[in-house]
């Protein structure tokens, strides 16, 4: 992905030194992945049983520690030069050799009863080996800690996600246009993929196909079946963009629906509708989730719909903040998420509409802003 | 990946259920990885911000707890469906809903106060979820507390390591046919790649081309270096071949080297068949760094030798054992991994050889047998 300028990673550390500090927490360690990729611009190419971190201390906002202007790093010696290189802006890197014991290497960072935020994704080898270098020390996942870390997108990440998204709203254009009927749902799953890539998607992450009775199940990938005329067929389909993700879904009909199956489409077109539309100042995550599902709940579907209403989106395809039940998490300007109800009858079909918003942004200020547009109504294919 | 019998599955949870009650531990989590294909044949296609494990309770050697004959999975109910397709043979699965807490679901399977192992790989998020869910319970790495639960390889194991390996030399075979003189590293890497699928590799890993000075840094990758009549170039690559990984070295000369290249060169082969000599019955992991790092250091290139001398490979391209200083493990039959000692002349060029061995197998039950046979002269390319 083309890398930001140097001063907005360094401003992310900081942000994020601040955040910890109101958070009462010493620090925050980031390990290879998206948290890696966010504050130091540098994705590791290569496997992570060997301990690459980066770490965060803590910082009241306005005090300028260690680690942020210049940002604080361990590595395998066998990586420092690739690390250096890739990492945008200037390292200072603890590098440690094969047979040194890697945790007490990063121990040294750390104070031995300070109270960490790790990612994620830290691989449980470096948290438990963490613990073990400094049994005094507590741990957090950096969701629990600080859910809204990278959840907060600049105007330069919106753009991002916004040019993913039309992206990904020309494939659905195209592929309407192509044949449905007599294909199986992994020939139309290879076109998508095919076109995210013209689309400018260095990554394709899914590119689910359910025709008929697999709808019903959320996760159903493209298989062997073949797309019959009177099929509902959901389209769900996601990739990276310039490292910036799109997710979107249309439910398409194969000829002409019954009465039923475009009843249900109204309802879960208008579900998705009162989602984004309770994305309003004030609002939190949860009430996103119980305004689409009150909708499908009045309606009469509420035990068909059996997942959350949707999921953060920005350098990876799901992410926080997550729009669910429980989630009281206020909504904030910059946050950029999912919004894609669904209804699933099992045997028969199913249907999610989704599109990605951006909260609050400055051509919606008190609402959300679609970064999908493609028409919703309930499309007819051949 | 083909997958194997139910029995082999049942029989590894079964080998595994015994090594952790040898061990004091109270069971093993398995998350979604290489871990979970080995015990489950089911590989989870989704991202891991949602729970998946299986566990595995101790027990002792004869006993047949719950878990064993039917393996015993947390999952989200939206994966359900795939995880009981995909198991191989029966699962009794505990699904958890969006808005559920997914870690005090998996509590339910563990003792309140019992130690366990957990996969190298699960996310952070996870192994701090169940230590909050369970604040008295012990967690250790499962390289640390079991080292050799996947390492040691069943004859069926070692026939898919053999021909992907099989399959990597024949890509050596026929690069070195092809111009090197002229060429971007990259050009030569997209080569190893296209004979990699060639020869029926699923999934490529990583196709090292390091020309002169690049040959230096170990974890050099392909670049935009164009290669030049007199370089040394190492070539490095693997992948998976029916689910398991080849990984092979070996470094051409473009045109005549000089004495000193060769020099190189010799020592470093004189070293791998030194590391390979080593493995006999009663040695450890560290004495085939031990035999290989010698002949490096006698020759005066010690301080150049800057990695282990090896890695076990199987399900993945990296896993234990890992062949260096400090790591005391006894070899054992079966066992397969890479012996690749190197000597990088920072500034001037790198010399390395690499093969995957098994460990005194049905053909060589007192040393080593190379899964890999390219020639490991000093090759001449044009």
């Amino acid at each position: 992905m083309t890398p930001f300028a140097a001063h907005v990673y360094a401003d992310r550390r900081r942000r994020a030194a601040a955040l910890a500090d109101e958070a009462g927490l010493d620090g925050v360690v980031v390990t290879p992945g998206p948290d890696l990729t966010y504050f130091l611009g540098y994705s590791s190419s290569t496997t992570s049983e060997r301990l690459t971190l980066l770490f965060i201390p803590a910082s009241p906002a306005g005090a300028e520690p260690d680690g942020i202007a210049q940002a604080l790093a361990v590595v395998p010696r066998l990586e420092e030069h690739d690390l250096l290189r890739g990492a945008v802006g200037p390292v200072q890197a603890v590098a440690w050799s094969d047979g040194d014991d890697e945790h007490a290497a990063a121990a040294g960072l750390l104070r031995p009863r300070g109270r960490y935020a790790i990612s994620d994704a830290a691989w449980a080898l470096h948290v438990l080996g963490l613990q073990r270098a400094l049994p005094g020390t507590g741990w957090l996942p950096v969701t629990r800690a600080l859910p809204m870390l990278r959840a907060v997108k600049s105007p330069e990440e919106v753009e991002r996600l916004a040019a993913a998204g039309a992206g990904a709203d020309a494939v659905f254009d195209e592929i309407v246009q192509r044949r449905f009927a007599g294909r199986r749902e992994r020939d139309v799953a290879d076109d998508l993929a095919a076109l995210l890539r013209d689309q400018g998607h260095e990554q394709v992450d899914f590119t689910l196909v359910c025709a008929g009775a697999n709808g019903a199940d959320p996760h159903h990938d493209a298989g062997d079946t073949v797309i019959r005329e009177g099929d509902m067929v959901v389209l769900d389909f996601g990739g990276l963009a310039d490292g910036y993700g799109s997710d979107t879904t249309r439910t398409v009909h194969v000829g002409e629906p019954e009465p039923d199956e475009r009843e249900v489409h109204d309802v879960v077109r208008a579900a998705q509708a009162a989602g984004i539309a309770a994305v309003r100042p004030g609002a939190t995550c949860q009430d996103v989730d119980r305004a689409a599902r009150r909708v499908i709940t009045d309606a009469g579907f509420g035990e068909h719909f059996i997942h959350r209403t949707g999921h953060g989106i920005g350098l990876t395809t799901h992410e926080p903040p997550y729009l669910v039940e429980g989630e009281a998490t206020p909504l904030r300007a910059g946050m950029c998420f999912s919004v894609e109800p669904g209804v699933y009858l099992p045997g028969r079909f199913g249907v999610r509409i989704e599109d990605i918003v951006v909260a609050f942004d400055a051509a919606s200020p008190q609402g959300a802003r679609r970064l999908n547009t493609s028409p919703r109504g309930l499309r007819l294919v051949e």
